[in-house]
């Protein structure tokens, strides 16, 4: 049977292995935070990466528990029980090369109101998509879903194409990924498909990695680049419900904002050129089918 | 009597007033937009300013009616009649200079359900603040407030405050100004108090564009100012009641995020080092009596 204690362990073999995986492939360095949660008990390792090919990176493991605020609870339809126990680990990496993607993940388990489910996913948000590239990761994922429910990817890739929309810029954040909550049908199974998810990021990020890595790049890329970010940074801040909770919950701000980016940009009445590469990536930002495309 | 057109003939003057200030202090240009509220009826005049002074700044003028959706009927408690009517005036300048701090400003009348009432304030936000300039920024403010009723200023100085304030940081968004809401007691009379507030922008503003126009920065003193300016993209995305409404009800976006810096940076755990310049803003970042202060 799972515990609260057991899930800890693992997901912090999950964080281990995804910051040594960032540590071999990239050469850059992180500076490690261990923090407790003031408004509760428990709290966290952060572990934020910079150097030459991550910009800005975040990997953050945290255990906690508290009681939800009033408002936040009547949000949340929790019912009287406001008192909640979290783990996980969430993870942003910005790299400083525009031709890397933004990536995404988070694995978590809750208990609340005698409730408890795993939720989870990965995502993508690449500045100068290549097509080939976002089938491998699409396949890849549907790959890691297969081996425990061949309906979750269809499901969790629906589910992360509606969370992860910009819904003011009638756009995607990125090209999608898959996103999970609610799970809660067999808790070991779930943790099982949870922690698969967890450690599948390497595998899924090692080809971006690889191919771009030394991709030359001008300044207007880099430009075009944190002008896509301060569209993360609206996404975030607007409508992501873990950065919303994380505030109203009164969280270690510096854990939760670790995923906005760097740098961003907002120019007025912004958009690319029609026929430029900067254009072209407005076609990926629909949703559409990528594992079942040649 | 007041009559929708006639507000809106005198906020258009505002907007021109202001305009005419900027082109002539600054020597920078604007590009109009006009536009049309396409989720309802009327729309607005945008003018974007940039060059050598203004980074980017947005006056913007709207009038506008439509029907609220249920889900911010409800937020709002709002009751059963949806219909709304809005006009205002809205202006955000983030200049390039440091020296000079980033100033808000916004005068509104809005119906809905049966109801009328004026709305409006200004506020500063410094990047390295002087503290005579925030006393006679103040007491400006303090003197246009005293000329309607002495007991504006106190009152809506403390709005402001309460507004203005990034909970999830601890620390207002700037050293604050006026801010007041649903000012309906004689509507010709909170007409008139509003228009002077819009009127006295060129006024409020002045000293800081004369004195540090020509002040040396680094560009140490550029990315102070960039970080400075993420905690504006926090507050206005997280917090602003305004740029929610904007977003709620599908205005135009662009109008609606020129509020948003042109370059903002999120460094992890960043603080200035105890004894600089940098450390020192933080101390003008906590309400306190400048109209009073010698």
């Amino acid at each position: 049977m799972i515990t609260p204690e057991k899930i800890e362990t693992e997901f912090r073999k999950v964080q281990d292995h995804i910051c040594t995986f960032l540590l071999q492939e990239t050469g850059d360095t992180y500076r490690e935070d261990q923090w407790e949660y003031t408004s509760g008990n428990g709290g966290g390792i952060t572990r934020i990466f910079s150097g030459d090919v991550i910009e800005k990176g975040g990997v953050n493991f945290s255990a906690l528990s508290g009681e939800l605020s009033e408002k936040i609870s009547t949000q949340l339809k929790a019912g009287s029980d406001r008192k909640f126990y979290a783990t996980g680990v969430s993870l942003v990496i910005h790299p400083v090369n525009p031709f890397i993607p933004t990536i995404h993940m988070n694995i978590r388990y809750l208990e609340r109101g005698g409730k408890k489910w795993f939720g989870g996913g990965i995502d993508l948000t690449p500045y100068y998509p290549v097509k080939k590239d976002i089938i491998t990761f699409h396949r890849m994922l549907k790959s890691i879903c297969d081996a425990h429910n061949p309906q979750y990817y269809p499901i969790y890739k629906k589910q992360c194409d509606d969370y992860f929309f910009i819904k003011h810029r009638g756009e995607a954040r990125g090209v999608g990924g898959i996103f999970f909550d609610y799970l809660n049908t067999e808790l070991d199974k779930n943790c099982a498909f949870t922690l698969d998810v967890g450690m599948g990021f390497n595998q899924l990020y090692t080809p971006f990695l690889k191919k771009y890595i030394h991709h030359k790049y001008s300044s207007q890329h880099k430009d075009f680049q944190e002008i896509r970010r301060g569209r993360y940074v609206e996404f975030n801040l607007v409508y992501d419900r873990g950065t919303l909770f994380g505030l109203e919950t009164k969280g270690r701000i510096e854990s939760i904002l670790m995923s906005l980016p760097l740098k961003a940009q907002w120019h007025y009445d912004f958009s690319p050129e029609a026929g430029t590469k900067e254009a072209e990536l407005t076609q990926y930002l629909v949703p559409q089918d990528w594992a079942s495309m040649e």
